[in-house]
């Protein structure tokens, strides 16, 4: 039996994990990504791990297939991490030669947001579908297309960036450099400062009430509990925050008129309350005819969703040989 | 040698056109689509006039090898119109199978707008890019998209919406039913609707001026030639549209990140000071990393566009095999 490796590299954290052709995680680790020490010292540190959960298990390094890592930022044919903004190991790194070179293994590398929906569409959600939208609505707001069972990564890798898309001419600064961004108002972020934010005006709520005391310390989850359970000031907060989900996602609907539309991420957890919420304002910007048959579902993954997906770049490729 | 014929049925009008495979137009005509006597008259109709152009050339109806069939509305698998608004000939038309039995011949059908994206790709402007965006500014708003050399479609044929795209809440009513779609602000309508408006409160303009007498007769391509010209008060109507334009243009580029877009469709003809007006506005709607390497251009096909396109739809699949 052949196995992967699956790595997901963040800014601070990398999970590695092997696992079977039937993608079961046999084992796994995470260590830090430390990429200040550069890119070589990070590349080989995850290949002594890989070997080591390997071992752990009684696998043979030689039965390694291949190995495929999830990175931040916009990736190019599956080999060049364009802009790693978050790792400081300048522009066009070219991570799947540096990673065969250190382990000998065959290596691709895909965004991480689009290796989540990858994940989804092999493993988990979307595997019934081969035209859908994983989105992800985390500390940052993201999608990842399939079309006819391939990911749309766009010409320069770049594809994708739904948390960019400017819903307010003038709206709040996004940490891109655009004002009005949908990232500003949708994620976990977004959502927190809006409360934040209406909190200064009001305090006769009960939000207010269960977290005056600590106000750093709310979380979007937090405000999605406290609407479910009948605050009105909290239900308004989600209510803009839906408006506006609905608006991105109704844009991407008449665009891309995908079969189905799947949640994931940390904000997601907020269930069908969130989705009811978007979609009694989706009509407003969405044609018919692009809501008609469309599914709604949510992420299968969760937290092995990085890894998984990091499979999923390698073993779909081995498909389509 | 083989030939192909292309059609492109309008609510009107339809025209067909006899090319040879280098995508030349050897003959042509057009005809009244008639569509209210039903589809099986029309297509009737439209297989005897392919006939008639063909002997007209002395080309024999046997080498024929396929027709290509560009129409208005959703279009699923090459084969089936979902809607037939301005036709009537209910939902879900068998377009496909009704020709090849009137014909004999292989056909495939593809809405019009993707045909001419499909031309332009095949013959046209977007030759040299495996990935582009064809946008069509006529009478309405839309877009083709190739992605690594094939048109997006969409699950249920309704990729591609551009125009319904939702750019203000409670803006201009659209046909379609929602408010402040795209196409209500940049379309050849959009435009003109916007200048009446605009007039209503002001005649102290060039515009004024030179139309007062004909109001109902102002075109578009009047509106630019002033703003051209020098006249402010026409400038400022320009860009009123080549902001609104930037912004849906800005949104696709965020999700799809094409290397080309094309502008084709009468008010393309505007050229570089539309695209100037549109480029002005560009950064403010778009990631730096989505404008990269971009490259603009305009449609090569016009007026040939939706008989070559149709042709494109059956010549690309034949490539494809």
């Amino acid at each position: 039996m052949d196995y992967y490796i699956g790595v997901d590299i963040g800014g601070t954290n990398t999970e590695i994990g092997i696992l079977d052709t039937n993608g079961v995680i046999l084992n796994k680790k995470t260590i830090k990504t430390d990429p200040t020490q550069g890119a070589e010292k990070t590349f080989e540190r995850v290949w002594e791990a890989s070997k080591e959960i390997s071992k752990e298990i009684c696998i043979d390094e030689n039965k390694i297939k291949s190995i495929g890592i999830g990175l931040p930022g916009p990736v190019v044919d599956n080999s060049i991490l364009k802009i790693a903004a978050n790792l400081s190991w300048g522009d066009n790194f070219p991570a799947k030669e540096l990673m065969e070179k250190i382990s000998g293994k065959s290596v691709k590398i895909e965004n991480d947001a689009r290796a989540i929906a990858l994940g989804e569409y092999l493993f988990g959600a979307a595997q019934k579908y081969k035209n859908s939208m994983i989105i992800s609505i985390g500390t940052g707001l993201s999608v990842g297309i399939i079309i006819d069972g391939k990911i749309l990564s766009g010409a320069g890798g770049a594809a994708g960036e739904f948390g960019h898309m400017v819903v307010e001419d003038n709206g709040y600064s996004c940490g891109c450099g655009l004002k009005g961004c949908l990232e500003t108002y949708c994620s976990a972020n977004g959502i927190v400062r809006e409360a934040k934010r209406r909190l200064e005006g009001n305090i006769e709520n009960g939000l207010y009430k269960k977290f005056s005391e600590n106000l750093e310390k709310l979380e979007a989850k937090d405000i999605f509990e406290m609407a479910k359970s009948g605050d009105k000031f909290s239900q308004e907060i989600v209510d803009f925050f839906c408006r506006y989900m609905a608006k991105g996602i109704g844009t991407l609907l008449n665009i891309i008129n995908p079969e189905a539309v799947i949640f994931t991420g940390g904000v997601s957890k907020a269930g069908d309350f969130l989705l009811e919420g978007i979609e009694k304002h989706l009509g407003k910007y969405t044609l018919g005819i692009n809501l008609e048959n469309l599914k709604f579902g949510f992420g299968q993954l969760n937290e092995e969703g990085g890894i998984k997906g990091a499979v999923a770049i390698v073993m779909l490729s081995d498909v389509e040989k």
